[in-house]
């Protein structure tokens, strides 16, 4: 890979994580440079503002994480069981972060979703998209698992499933908060409770 | 009430608004002073930075909801309808926020929860107290349901509780990040599903 699309990537990478870290507001392009080793310059031949920058964070953190959903969710195993899978990631990821670096920095999407929802408009609609893309994937999956009768077939709704990525998502802050991955040890059980499984 | 009192109460709420609207990070002491009408210096007589004012706002936002709380879960109605009256006061406040001022700002405590956990610890851990006390007086109506029979004894516990503090705060930020409150609409459904009532 040529050294240019290399800085372009680095800069993606910088931005990932110091958004992740300590979000959108708190954070300038200066320190984006400096973290990943570019000149201001090389960032505005690649990006024309933070914004521009985080709407691509935002994609390319997605279009990674959704490969993963997608693989999760498309196994032999029952549906319930492959919706436990995705959850049981999801907190892996938080202890795995927990454990690695000392801090959860919980979900960057549901992070930023909090910090910029009222404040800047293209970002909100392209968290939009992304939730509304995770909760039909939960979707798809509760109308198999109705269609085997493993849960009520009014519980096979976007409503329904809307609450499981909440209750991820309200989980997580709370991880977050106490900076304690067992604050997730009921995703599971409250989730099937959600469901009426 | 005197005029230096007026002062400190007029800081308070411009931080407050602010704060809830903008988060933490992106306010400055300069800008609260404008709202509120106050000099710099009358600003650091009565608090020491913008962190010891933020321990303020959390608190002084908390007593009132609290008083609310109370209320609404010590009336003579049956501890789920109590319940009910709690998290439909919650979604009427978003929907009144987006009727008035044509945005949803969404929960102050869950947007401070998300923006400063890993950066400030004094906030995280007043916040940390906040959420334990949602979560228990949570808990002690579903102590109450249980011992009803509405709900099976294992649920009445601490992590149920906290799933459906975890519902309201994930469906928030959903209504935040839309700026739609029909996204609470199935909240209590939600719960009432969470619970196996």
């Amino acid at each position: 890979m040529g050294r240019t699309s290399d800085a372009r990537e680095r800069i993606l990478d910088a931005a990932c994580t110091l958004i992740h870290t300590r979000g959108y507001v708190g954070i300038g392009v200066a320190e984006i440079c400096t973290k990943a080793d570019v000149r201001k310059g090389s960032f505005y031949h690649y990006f024309e503002s933070k914004q521009a920058l985080t709407l691509e964070v935002v994609d390319l953190h997605w279009q990674q994480q959704r490969a993963t959903w997608i693989a999760t969710l498309s196994t032999d195993d029952e549906p319930l069981q492959r919706l436990e899978s995705l959850l049981r990631l999801q907190i892996a990821a938080q202890r795995t972060a927990h454990d690695t670096d000392g801090h959860i920095d919980g979900c960057l999407l549901g992070n930023l979703a909090l910090e910029l929802s009222n404040q800047d408009g293209s970002v909100a609609t392209k968290l939009q998209e992304v939730f509304a893309d995770q909760i039909a994937l939960v979707a798809a999956v509760l109308a198999e698992a109705a269609a085997q009768g493993t849960i009520p077939e009014s519980n096979a709704t976007v409503e329904t499933a809307r609450g499981v990525v909440a209750q991820l998502e309200g989980l997580v802050m709370f991880a977050k908060l106490s900076n304690d991955p067992a604050m997730l040890d009921g995703l599971w059980r409250n989730t099937l409770g959600l469901l009426r499984a």
